[in-house]
């Protein structure tokens, strides 16, 4: 009996798990807030197999019309400045509030940091329990661009799946902040107490990306520098760039023992997206955003075709270079030929 | 009579420069190391016309059999360091050995140092004046990649052309260093008197590119500076990775004033290319050069097509992205699809 049980449990989960190929079946479970089919849909925007992209992409379309409705944050800081500390009160001040949290994390040096991704899954814990938050660590993967494009396509399903606020995660390795703002409406940069020191170690046009620098671990004796940092990087951003959204940057301290500090920060992000709801500036950066990302899929596309090329081609023309019967120049020009369908309208130069 | 003579003058030059549009015509007196059909050449080459383009990939081919018998140096260091001066003494000494020297200047950020460049050739002038001497300073064009290529191109031209040593100079602006390098048998790294600055002032990474590093300025009140200087490199020099072609960095002091010094350098530059002749280095060398040469050219050439794609597909995707009718990674696989012709033998992975 027993195990007539467990095997048409068995049979159940094998069906399920083969209706959840189907993108429509997929968008289907999304948008009734099916927690199991958006890890399900989010394992399948990482697949790199070339089958598993053509229903990705068809997922993607189809969620895209109900994607776009969340909050989307970003928040960025050097290892230990207390990232997950931060997404957890904040998340759990928006959770009981009634909103629907999604945390997304994209690393891109995710093969060394690999231990302190995991750790952030472990260290949220307590916010992972409840239905209406959703946790996922990137995947380890080192494939070009993958990870995060598929943090892009990861946010749009939690949005289908009716997530409405969305952090996306990432430390603070320079290249990774700029990645992060393409994909955000806010920016958030956490910065150490010890003032001086970070204006070091954090780039200054990072620092002009973020719509509020948050100084972390304001408490105890770490209060008076955090105040003293405060002071700093207020008068610094006085000589910010105007930012394209108007926004002033604003600098906050945070401490996990001060309830009323992570209040004043939640006050400041609504603040932010009620100021941008009177200028309609994230409707318009979300599509300028969305075009960037083509244009950057494409590119990557591009590097991994060519990554991938039939070799016979290039192995044809290293031999004839190395008889020195064909220039480097040539070689790569009768490559483009190979490769590149003839478009027409083109300009006069190459 | 007069106005006959110009008028015929005049009618010969136009047939010579119509002449020297054909490849075969132009090799011909490349060969015969006439300078004026070389600078030619090299105008053809640093075109970005499709049409000079074809013609100059045709005439690159012709010389390829022709090229590879010069000593290739790069010489690179920071404005102001005394790059033209060394090049000029270590010219004159090399010319009056009868030898045959050209000199390339390649300068990523000309636009802004344009002036400098001019500059160099006009310091060069005691050296520029010989037939068996031949400087070009590089295009002030920001062509992606353009300048890089047609130097290497340059090379080949000149070399073709009899000459027997080719340096090509660079503004120390760390990028520039490895590109040079990537085109050179020997690389000699610039740097000014005053231990301990330039260790900070330049890349321990291209210090390590140097086949030898040249104290400039080491006369008079810098000598004490100078010598320092060279204790400092000395010493630090042993701690470089271990070179692919075995040599172990020199280095020497330099003065304008000191011939000795001069003598010394080229000497030390002809024991660098005897034991590469020992080991058979530079022929590997340029061989791996030339595949990289390849490979470069592809990822610009794909980069221009890239830039001047028939812009009608995009802007129709950017229209159906505004719509939210397709998501950005769809349509950036639709112009994959437009744009390259499917090739069999690919991997499962996209």
């Amino acid at each position: 009996m027993l195990n007539d049980k467990k095997n048409q449990e068995w049979i159940e989960r094998r069906k399920t798990n083969k209706r959840l190929q189907n993108p429509d079946f997929l968008v289907e479970k999304l948008r009734a807030g099916d927690v199991f089919a958006l890890s399900k849909a989010i394992t399948l925007v990482e697949s790199q197999r070339v089958e598993d992209r053509k229903v990705a992409n068809q997922l993607i379309d189809k969620c895209i019309p109900f994607s776009g409705k969340s909050k989307r944050i970003g928040i960025s800081g050097v290892p230990g400045v207390g990232k997950s500390t931060f997404i957890e009160s904040l998340g759990k001040l928006l959770h009981l509030q009634g909103n629907k949290i999604a945390v997304l994390s994209i690393d891109p040096s995710s093969s060394v940091s690999k231990g302190s991704i995991l750790g952030d899954k472990t260290r949220m814990e307590e916010l992972s329990i409840s239905e209406n938050v959703f946790i996922r660590p990137s995947p380890s993967n080192l494939h070009l661009g993958g990870v995060a494009n598929s943090t892009k396509e990861s946010m749009i399903l939690c949005e289908a799946a009716g997530f409405d606020t969305i952090f996306i995660e990432t430390v603070g390795v320079g290249q990774s902040e700029i990645s992060v703002c393409s994909m955000v409406d806010m920016f958030i940069l956490l910065l150490l107490p010890g003032a001086g020191d970070e204006l070091q170690g954090i780039k200054r046009g990072v620092m002009e990306l973020a719509d509020l620098l948050v100084i972390t671990k304001s408490d105890g004796q770490q209060l008076e520098k955090a105040l003293e940092a405060k002071t700093i990087h207020e008068k610094a951003s006085h000589y910010f760039c105007p930012k394209e959204n108007n926004w002033v940057t604003k600098v906050l301290l945070y401490s996990v023992f001060n309830q009323d500090s992570c209040k004043s920060i939640l006050e400041n992000i609504n603040g932010f997206f009620e100021f941008m709801d009177q200028t309609n500036w994230i409707e318009k950066n979300r599509k300028s955003q969305s075009i960037e990302w083509m244009k950057d899929t494409f590119q990557k596309l591009v590097e991994l075709k060519i990554a991938n090329l039939n070799q016979k081609k290039w192995l044809e023309m290293e031999q004839l270079i190395r008889e020195n019967k064909i220039s480097p120049f040539s070689a790569a020009e009768l490559l483009m030929n190979t490769y590149f369908k003839s478009t027409e309208n083109e300009g006069d130069t190459i």
